[in-house]
């Protein structure tokens, strides 16, 4: 493929993934009404309904069928013993409800996301905001947008005037929540304007790439919630790392930052908490 | 005035917090596009704009015209020295700007907050989100709603599937943060489904009475962040008291919950935080 015929497939895929993307927001809106069937996964706070399970096969099927060549990552499949595994196929990865606790009890902060890479490149990232219906989208070289409208990241340096994101992740035992909880202290006492917790990992980092938070951290998380996500903030303007060097898709770790000053500060004030790699024992990606 | 005048005088009181919440918010979805000239009251953490300032104003100058007996208690009003008490006249409690950090960022939860108080008993409270553009009201006896929409607690008991919020406050000196964060990990550890931090008490308070959260504690809030929200949660079914006992609106100290066993269990597990009374020596009121 010509570097302008995979410009223009690539352009295909993400115009799928919009689609797509609004489709499973609608799902995702309608089975927010029902009752829910909960159950758990890794841990008692790793929660998963049969609306998760039902809107990624609805992604992954819809996807299949129009690009039967491609490879998928879902957090759903992954957690049924799919294998996490980024090769140098065009490959889509996908949270179909980021936020499921949130989901659970209607607290209005859930999305779909859906990132593509190529190479091991990503290439594009979409993220829609199921309850608010705003939709987040970027492509490698094209801008970031929001409902349209190009983002921009903060570009403060100060991070006394920052406003930090983080998420809990699904380890709760004693030792992992004193660093968590240490972690805050750190960033509230820097000091810092405050910290947020709004149970969305993909919205979160939306955040960072409009600009109405400084900085995101994170252990614990997926490659799903990152994807898509490192896009937009990059796009944005934005700083997406691991707390040891580049991005690393599969490290369950990630810091996002308006500006290099602010992702170098939270680098050096983190302690770092240990989960178990996406990909296992492959070996580390770098994106 | 008989009870039925009364009953007319307030519903003709609340109407009008209604319409001027409205107007408020579309003074602060205008202000937030604006250059925000940020300053510090309490400690560096506790943030005000000139946008406060003149949002409670046009609420107040607006309210005191149509109502000139009644008494005012305002968030900006209090920083700049006016005496924060409750008598037994109809007095109008005040947050123009709930979550102002959030409004300096351009986060998206920033709301008005209008409550009404008559010989020390809340009657009214009208609470306005001003970038979802959605407006909680509630009249004692009455129910409370979200844009009409009647709205109901969660029903809840087991706080092992709870969803709990909090907000820090804005003292970050190294014991507060201390108590802060192990308060955190105790509910984290419970266990719980988890905790979200979203940056303004009211909205947070908002989410009891939907159903979307379990339980909100919160050390260092103040009267104007408490008194519409609490109509509205006990309209919805809901439980709003103090640490120690019955509301205290003054107390800087609040638990609400959808049931009594999850507030209960918040009570007894909290370690508290000390903060100077809205009221100082002038002594405590129920409501």
């Amino acid at each position: 493929m010509t570097s302008m015929e995979s410009d223009k497939c690539w352009q295909e895929c993400m115009d799928v993934a919009v689609q797509i993307a609004r489709r499973a927001g609608q799902m995702v809106r309608e089975a927010v009404k029902q009752e829910k069937r909960v159950s758990t996964k890794s841990t008692p706070a790793d929660l998963v309904t049969e609306a998760d399970r039902q809107v990624e096969e609805v992604i992954i099927s819809t996807l299949r069928e129009r690009f039967p060549s491609h490879r998928f990552i879902g957090e759903e499949s992954s957690a049924a013993g799919e294998k996490c595994i980024l090769t140098d196929s065009p490959t889509w990865i996908i949270d179909p409800i980021d936020g499921t606790c949130n989901f659970v009890h209607s607290f209005p902060m859930v999305a779909v996301s859906i990132g593509f890479a190529v190479r091991k490149e990503l290439e594009f990232g979409v993220i829609y905001h199921c309850f608010e219906e705003t939709l987040y989208t970027a492509r490698k070289g094209h801008g970031a947008f929001c409902n349209g409208l190009r983002l921009q990241v903060s570009k403060e340096k100060d991070v006394s005037k920052a406003l930090i994101l983080t998420e809990i992740g699904a380890k709760r035992d004693p030792k992992t929540l004193k660093i968590f909880s240490g972690n805050i202290e750190k960033f509230l006492s820097a000091p810092t304007h405050g910290l947020r917790i709004i149970g969305s990992s993909t919205l979160s980092l939306c955040y960072i790439a409009t600009g109405a938070a400084n900085a995101y951290y994170q252990y614990g998380l997926h490659c799903w919630d990152i994807a898509a996500a490192a896009v937009i903030i990059r796009e944005a303007g934005g700083v997406v790392i691991d707390t040891s060097g580049p991005l690393d898709l599969m490290s369950r770790r990630v810091i996002a930052a308006g500006t290099q000053e602010i992702a170098s500060f939270i680098v050096q004030q983190l302690e770092p908490i240990s989960y178990e790699r996406d990909d296992h024992d492959v070996g580390a990606q770098s994106l």
